[in-house]
């Protein structure tokens, strides 16, 4: 069992307030917020103090319940899902949590909303936890196999951004299968993308693995290539937003990069997804949105100074411009294996598993 | 005629000190240091108060002439020119300079060596200059013939690292073509990396096209790839720090990753570099050295702060490790042309053009 240090959201009793870790402090300071209505959810969203795709799935349906808390009408929970759908408009989980959440209490008589909301927020992330567990074991084997081939020395592991616990509700979409690992003693060594703009891998992943015991290197996001190339890398295993019905998909900005690399030094590229990421209304990764973040995050960075401060610094001059589109699309041809609760998916299946089908 | 708003280092007169400025403080402080000793200038290019390939040469040779100032005797030229050499260990340029200057000064006798010392770091600043402006014309071709296909659109030009004026004693090779053109009305649209860790697109090369009015975005070194998916990028145009004889090209960590997305979307992929950076005696890019620094750039970044300081913020937990590979291998296969100042060479020639044949 893996024990996890903190909760990312605690899923509320019937009729309370959300509690969620605020993220955009992490790793320098543990705090939490309490979200009291839709629009605090919508702002912890949009803000990224709640952040990965699964979590924001669960938050927001969290935020349905603090909707119905409110008003229970059909009107107030159609507009409050319409609400918590702009905060961001890539991660498909967000999507799926709130079409859910709306189908089932549309249904129901008016007075039992209440309760039946605050129940889909835990099921939605129970759902997350469960199929989060069955990631981590079906990707283990990966892990194991390649175990096996380097014959006692460590695996080495190249993740992108952050799929870890603090994306999810409980251990991890692309960390499942390495903290299982670890706990049956695997060796393994990670490299993790520093993951600019935002710098999740250095803050977030970095800070996961450390507290685990397991051994990690933060690179810069220009140094994958050259690990690959060297045959310093064994597999990467990243997370997604979305996956296309065609195995197309959509993660953190950068991720095509290091696909194209892994398939240049025949590294096998794992995309541990649960179904709910896979979206199959999306025929192909040329039409999910890509979201454009302020610019402003590509013109400096966070983090503690000698004084034991959280800094922004800005790394430009002044006057200069910024773009700063937050994901891409790696297509299915990159991609070696879908990792999902329902198994090891071939990307070109992954309509056949999506859990909104 | 290029308006160069400072100089990165002025040659000095025959006995004098060597004039840099301070690149580690740029964009946010302009100062300068002064040189007096062999010493100071070794300091100052492993630290990287000068960098980029072409200015380490020129800087290197400046070294010597303080050197051969306090002792111009053939075992304290070896012993200067092995100071320097050891500063930074993939530029060739830097190589190719001392050799140079070690081949003529003790070719003469020692009384004479003063003088020769100052005079040859004068020609090797002037031969970078020179081979700037060839390379500025024979890439301005190739963006001319792009502005043709864009019919009055801007030409996107997406560049790694700093390959400007900055890197060189004028005019910089990358930017070369970029500036000439700019001068003639191409309209042009520069997509420049941030370039971790060091950031010196963020804040050596988006600052130098600023000053220059020359449109321009910084983005993250994550971003290129979608860019290139989207049609976004007509051609990428880099520097670089060592060019083997087969072509392969060693460049600032990351320029592999961009070869290979412009590959896939089928745009240029364009190295500029004066001869000097071809080595003859490597045959490729396998064995070519790449520096390891100081894992702390990684964790870190500096910038200024809302109270105009410059400072230096940890963005990773306390405790975490991180690799930092300075420099990857672009195999030849993935560079369209290489810009020299000896005209636009394919990458197989480049062994025929190097300078110090």
């Amino acid at each position: 069992m893996f024990e996890q240090p903190l909760l990312t959201i605690e899923i509320p009793l019937i009729g309370e307030d959300v509690r969620i870790l605020d993220q955009t402090l992490l790793p320098h300071r543990i705090e939490h917020v309490m979200l009291r209505d839709v629009s605090d959810v919508a702002e912890a969203i949009a803000t990224m103090r709640v952040r990965g795709a699964p979590l924001i799935g669960a938050t927001a349906a969290c935020g349905m319940a603090l909707a119905a808390r409110t008003d229970a009408s059909d009107t107030a929970l159609h507009s409050a899902a319409d609400q918590l759908r702009a905060t961001r408009p890539t991660a498909v989980n967000l999507n799926w949590a709130l079409q859910r959440c709306v189908d089932r209490l549309t249904a129901l008589p008016e007075g039992e909303r209440v309760e039946a909301a605050y129940a889909e927020a835990l099921a939605i992330a129970r759902i997350d936890a469960a199929a989060n567990q069955l990631i981590g074991e079906y990707g283990l084997t990966l892990i194991h196999a390649m175990a096996e081939h380097r014959g006692g020395d460590p695996v080495r592991v190249l993740t992108h951004c952050n799929a870890g616990w603090l994306a999810t509700t409980y251990l991890g979409t692309a960390t499942a299968p390495i903290y299982l690992a670890h706990k049956l003693n695997i060796p393994i060594h990670v490299y993790v993308d520093e993951t600019r703009p935002r710098n999740q891998g250095a803050a977030l992943t970095a800070w996961e693995l450390n507290q685990q015991g397991i051994a990690c290197e933060v690179i810069a996001d220009n140094a994958g290539g050259l690990l690959m190339q060297r045959g310093e890398v064994d597999m990467v295993i990243t997370g997604a937003d979305r996956v296309a019905s065609n195995g197309d998909v959509c993660n953190k900005i950068g991720t095509y990069l290091k696909s194209l690399a892994a398939r240049e030094s025949d590294v096998p590229f794992c995309v541990a997804v649960p179904t709910s990421t896979i979206d199959p209304g999306m025929p192909d990764g040329t039409s999910i949105p890509i979201e454009e973040r302020d610019p402003l995050e590509v013109l400096t960075a966070t983090g503690i100074d000698d004084d034991g401060g959280v800094r922004t610094v800005r790394t430009a001059a002044e006057g200069v411009a910024a773009r700063n589109p937050a994901f891409d699309i790696t297509p299915a041809a990159l991609v070696t294996t879908l990792i999902t609760e329902r198994g090891l998916i071939k990307p070109e299946h992954a309509g056949d598993v999506a859990a909104s089908e």
